[in-house]
């Protein structure tokens, strides 16, 4: 008998970054944003606060209301502080890869949080290693680090633009000096970061949701490109990267953030809810209800509802206290860790012919495990409607995809998928359905997971690389 | 700075139970089932299982998939077992109130779980004490321990009938014996009890959702009055209860139950469903579009929105992270204890009429805060519609309400609660309304907390203890 | 590869209690008290206060340092406690058998902790339960609550005398209620009581060691038969019980106690210091140096060494950070057990002859991996001296002793034991030996265990209970 | 009220290591190892263990039998791994500094860790952040990593040699790469380092006393100024380091290390009873017993006492539950922080003239705090005798010293100590006593904190350093 960890078959955004300057709780104010940004990471945390002159730390594996309490965040005293949540890409689960990283250097103390993905780090991170550096952990953040470190630039706030300027990749980043709190984001923008004040103090965060929480206002995003200096003058903004062409990442919009944030300067909720729609008139259905995959196919259920006619349901129960390994029976229970999670209301599918909305497929599993459920509910025909299309390639920019052998489209067709999921039939929004419901244009949109078409150069290392580091572990 | 304890501005049910006979995996089966009960009581947990000689107790303070490892698991030893889990009514948060309770007696060990209430056990247990019984917890559910203890019925069997026959007030309980598992539910039938099947196995649970999770199929309910004795020699069922009318808990179809169960014969989301329908045509409102207070108000809303024609839109989001305590900022965040729980979609709410369907209000508090909340993410009205009537009144058989002084509706009219709660406007579904839409006659159905009576005699003195034990601890 | 479990190779004290009545800091008193205590039990702990109105107990698994902490102190608000450390004898190692045990009956709130144990209490159990009692642990003091809320005395304090008139066997209890603290000791005396003085308050202990860390002053003893009752209106002593001959265990001076306590009027350290000299006269040996088994065989070591002319020396160090469990190696270490709690000091045994002088032997298992190892360092020469003599019979007085059977002493002689344990000779002190180094005659003392003439009444049940009981658990 | 934290006023040693190479079980015996030299460091402990092809780690902080548990070494297989034992020195309590350190460079993976300290470091770290380097830790032991990682040897092994040729300081260190164990000790040997053989596998560790727990034997220790590298090709020794005078740390035989261990070929024990001896010829006592402060005054107690032929006692009892942190009462328990380690024993010291033997005076509080209790108890005349000389600087060689302006005897004379601490009479060892007693020449022996003469350089700015580092954290 042993614990079961619930089943992964969904796409992992890696991380969530909040940053604060100015405010006599900084720590506390970190707390609370990380905790509306758990979603974008939930096997590590931690916060880094300044005083003015130290910079402290406190990091964990575990989830943001697990890992603090009173004494740890009244060890962070000050009033600026950055703070981390983080998934696990492969290889290493340890508290060695838990961010904010913090080092001393030249240019004194400075500590980082990094959402995204630099491809060429590991070519980098060679180079450094021949030129005599060390490494702490796995993390390609480093590189930047040491970077940053070996600049003869006057300031870490001259470095960082200097040291970034060349670097390929995705990258919203938050920098803490004893004094200054620096907020960074790659030219094409993949990953979002937005701005908000919060009275006298301002905040950074990944979603805006955070913002929500504390009683912040969302002001405007950091724009790709550009930097923002925050310290005791003010807030200076300069856009010392290259210009490239953006890159929004769209499956923010489709699944990973959370629909109450304004991702991009577009709300979420407002995305899906097309989504929804655009799909009901591309993949219409002969069906009696509409019932989403909760929560994440909510928005676009009640879009595909409205704009079929048909009525929407709320066909699946999500259990409310979900958590992290669970003791599995000894006895095979069907679907067993699906169910955990969802359970079906039985009095709603029996007998009706379903439309059942989810953002993405992709294993196949966990599809496959939810329409048998539904069907041994009662359910006569289930209809599956997916928010985006054929996902096909792995992502280099922040996001943990399975290895690409694992994607069952870039394997099958959709109708052998069909076939696979068990569904009566099978409708993915086309790329440009997606894209206008997201109201981007494909020149500033990433779409690379979809169409393998990606907006850096990928050498063929990290391509391979990328094999290798998602092999399972010996 | 300290703690911030998730405000509870809601009606609580105080336990839910759940036994098995004849399984292997008695005490793992139970763990799942009680898994799948966590809404009906977080406070504690507890199980005891039985190896045919032997009863073994693992009890604690927590939420199940907290307290129970594979250490604690593996010795609970057994084919059979009862769990519990359980909210504190009043005055001690203690282990020693957590169940099962598990003692041996004259007719040898036994344990029980009980979710319900006894409104004259406090007299009940001031005889005992008088004629020399002790008493380990303040719960009432020790009473009829006592009673069994002292029975002089060949064994515990024949005194379980003998012992409740005479006793007034709400049981849905469970036995343990090293031989047997008894269920008994009152002749009114308050609380809920269902019978199920797990391939040769027994099982009982105070909701389907707990078979679902365990792939047991729903049977029938234990009938109000019935008591069903399970061991080696298979089920026998019994009415030894004097005949009462039924008095069915008609709050657990509106707030307490799991949409996606059974409860007194009926799929809850369908009487959650025709609720809101039946609002819709009680209460119309002059809207755009109608958003549930989640998750308690989804059913409902996608009732009203279908009743009424208007949009159902999801404006306010629940955090997925929603723990038990919780560090505060020290600078005050409105709404702060609502926000933690629930986020609004301003994009959603902005510049629309919003019908906010929620199940019920009890204080008051909560809802000012959620009308204002969404008021601030844009709303221009908002009006409050709720799917049961004015909760007036305490309820004396197994659910935790506020004093009655604190039950807004016992104190205000419904436009004073409007103006309260600050809405444009508010609405409750009619007695009529709620019971039809849950398809009870009010000949078989407990409203009392609605209408102020009681299926049961309630003493005077029930009453005043009932407002002094629900006095603030000192 | 399992975890490793101390080897428990000695006699085991069942518990220790401490009370206090007037003192703001009661609970924190408890507390260090119970820390001083905590060698007299480590399996779990517990305390109840009174605030003078109402009793409230926290009672946990494991070491006092680890089970308090402030938030648990705090919750115990009252000038007045009770607390209590305890090793489980056979059976169930639960939750259910920690103490102090708190119920409520006809006389209102009761707490109580008891040190001893009460032979006949299975019976009176059994009659208590036809009678239609409950128990919630297997413990004897259960019963004697029972026996408290059953009496018609006009008060607990009436009752108390009242019950244990005609109770045979061993109790040191200390009785809460909300307006006072009793303490009462069997009429034999048994195990220890001793009373104190801090500042305006009283407090009570097992052991003098107790008022030593909170710089109470001892008194004198509570004496056999003594009942002492404490409340506002001063102490009240009476001796209530019917006078019997006088039976202090003698067990507490060779073992138990800790050295720097005062047992029965009497300095342990000083009682151990003869039992050595006294030992050095009646067993000689023709040695290089005397070395204790530390820490019991420190006292007795340097009185064999100063009687004998013999050099004293530390010969083998216990290490400061024994714990509870530990995990083992899968490859065999010779004598892993003992060494994880005492290492040898090689240059001081190599090539001499060495007097080991420990306080008892009982399964005689690890005298011989000692007697080992400190051959195995390089001893020429091991003689074993025991202060006390072969430990032949169970205690029935609040002692956890093995099995009969398991004592090596009733099934060997004592030529045949030093075979076993591998030593070059071994002697015991003598009853009279013993008995003259405590200081004690005959008339007053229990030397049941090496003599097996009891004190009280031991039915034939008693003693075929006994060997069940300390069966196995299977 | 707040917890209480034991009071420390004794140097402290800052670190234990121990290596371990060609053993199936090889991080379950490292363990072992460090939980036999616990003593040596008890705020963090971690293990490196590795398969052969990776490193894998585990810190954290606490104790090695709190932190480690089953799940966590098996996460760390392989056949060869290093663990470490640590005292934080001043500034930062985090997990940052707990070692092995692990990182990874051109020459692969590299873990190390240290008991010394390299009083240049702070200069060489200057130099290596002008040349770009980042340090995680405060550590000095990361400057090594970091010139390693900057070699252009061909490997680590050839690395090392290179890097710590001309680093002056105190080390014992290990190296793990995934192929080779790797052992270097400073050309003086300030600290020990002990090499010993179980089966065909290599153990080294800082005290011998962790081969005995694991049956290891010693073989003999690693000089000063050798490596030693273990691989698959067996042990392989060489002397890479230039010459030098040794400066055996004669502390660890007044003090740091066990009395059961071997430390620079010479066992403590033997050390520690002649400095009693001497101890009674240098500063006799007309007096009636010999009182050890237990556990690290034991054994000179002994050679006093045999010395001067007056009686040995065990006055003071040590308690055996002494913890990390305390709730401390509000009202003020004379004492306290003392009385929770240590309880006189009143009946030995009553009416007596005692000699309390100690290994040092550090601040002097304590020493105050025990003379005083010893009084208390009953004693008529306090004489304090002290195993070392005065204690006039700090150390910069891996023990944590307070401020020379703490050292009570960098201030005041002897009889102003005297005075301080309410002695009848104070003596401490004479230099030359306390080497003779432990056979060293002074050629080979460092007494620099008794004698404010350095073995090494010691800039000017070390010593500023060392001032400020100690200061206490704002
Ligand atoms: N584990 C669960 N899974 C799904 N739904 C649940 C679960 N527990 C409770 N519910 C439903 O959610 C409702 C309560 O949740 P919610 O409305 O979010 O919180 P609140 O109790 O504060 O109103 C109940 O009506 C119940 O039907
Ligand atoms: N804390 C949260 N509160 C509300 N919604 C959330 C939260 N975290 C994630 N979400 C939303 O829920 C979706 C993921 O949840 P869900 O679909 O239930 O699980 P899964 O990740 O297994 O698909 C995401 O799309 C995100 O938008
Ligand atoms: N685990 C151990 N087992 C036995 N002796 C130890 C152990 N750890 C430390 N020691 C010895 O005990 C001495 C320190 O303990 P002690 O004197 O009781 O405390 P303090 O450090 O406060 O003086 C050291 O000299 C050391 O030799
Ligand atoms: N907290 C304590 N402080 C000092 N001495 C103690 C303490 N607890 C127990 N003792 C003494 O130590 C003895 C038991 O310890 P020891 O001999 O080391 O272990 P064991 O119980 O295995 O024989 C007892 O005789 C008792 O007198
Ligand atoms: S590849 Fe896909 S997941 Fe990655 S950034 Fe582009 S759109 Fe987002
Ligand atoms: S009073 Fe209300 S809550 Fe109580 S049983 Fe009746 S309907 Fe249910
Ligand atoms: S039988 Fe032995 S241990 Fe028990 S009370 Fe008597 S002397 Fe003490
Ligand atoms: S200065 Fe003192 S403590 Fe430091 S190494 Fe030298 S003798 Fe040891
Ligand atoms: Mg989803
Ligand atoms: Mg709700
Ligand atoms: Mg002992
Ligand atoms: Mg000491």
């Amino acid at each position: 008998m042993e614990e079961f960890h619930h089943e992964r078959d969904k796409l992992r955004e890696e991380c969530g970054v909040f940053g604060i300057y100015g405010h006599p709780e900084a720590a506390r104010l970190t707390y609370l944003g990380l905790y509306a940004l758990q979603h974008r990471g939930q096997e590590s945390c931690g916060i880094v606060a300044s005083d003015g002159v130290l910079l402290r730390s406190e990091r964990a594996m575990g989830l943001v209301s697990d890992v603090f309490d009173e004494e740890r965040l009244n060890r962070l005293s000050g009033a600026s502080a950055i703070g981390h949540v983080r998934y696990s890409t492969a290889g290493e689960v340890s508290i060695r890869e838990a961010q904010p990283f913090l080092v001393a250097c030249q240019h004194g103390q400075i500590a980082v949080c990094h959402n995204g993905n630099l491809p060429f780090a590991s070519e980098e991170r060679r180079a450094l290693e021949r030129e005599g550096a060390i490494f702490s952990s796995t993390s390609d953040t480093e590189v930047v680090l040491h970077k940053l470190a070996r600049s003869h630039a006057a300031s870490v706030i001259e470095a960082i633009p200097e040291v970034l300027r060349d670097t390929e990749g995705a990258f919203s980043m938050l920098f803490l000096t004893p004094a200054a709190l620096i907020a960074i984001r790659d030219p094409r923008g993949f990953r979002p970061l937005a701005l908000g004040r919060l009275g006298d103090a301002w905040v950074i965060a990944s979603e805006t949701c955070a913002f929500d929480l504390i009683d912040a206002q969302y002001v405007r995003d950091i724009e790709p490109g550009e930097m923002v200096v925050i310290n005791d003058h003010g807030l200076r903004s300069s856009h010392p990267l290259p210009h490239r062409q953006h890159a929004f990442c769209i499956f923010e919009h489709v699944y990973f953030a959370r629909p109450d944030s304004i991702i991009f300067g577009r709300s979420v909720n407002e995305s899906r809810h097309k989504m929804g729609k655009r799909l009901a008139i591309e993949h219409p259905a002969d069906a009696d209800i509409v019932v989403p995959v909760p929560d994440s196919g909510v928005a676009a259920a009640i879009g595909y509802a409205a704009q079929s006619g048909l009525a929407y349901r709320h066909g699946l129960v999500r259990n409310h206290y979900v958590g992290r390994t669970f003791i599995e029976p000894k006895q095979s229970i069907r679907s067993f860790g699906v169910r955990v999670k969802l359970n079906p209301v039985r009095d709603l599918l029996r007998g009706r012919r379903v439309v059942l909305i989810d953002d993405s497929i992709v294993r196949g599993t966990t599809s496959k495990k939810i329409v048998r459920m539904v069907r041994e509910a009662g359910a006569t025909e289930v209809h599956v409607r997916i928010s985006c299309p054929p996902t096909i390639g792995p992502c280099f920019y922040g996001v943990d995809t399975p290895n690409k052998s694992d994607l069952i489209a870039a394997r099958m067709s959709v109708e052998e998928i069909r076939d696979f999921i068990e569904a009566d039939s099978l409708g993915y929004l086309s790329l440009e359905g997606m894209l206008e419901a997201c109201g981007f244009s494909p020149d500033v949109a990433c779409v690379a997971c979809w169409t393998g078409r990606y907006p850096t150069r990928i050498t063929r290392e990290a391509e391979t690389m990328y094999e290798r580091e998602h092999e399972p572990v010996p």
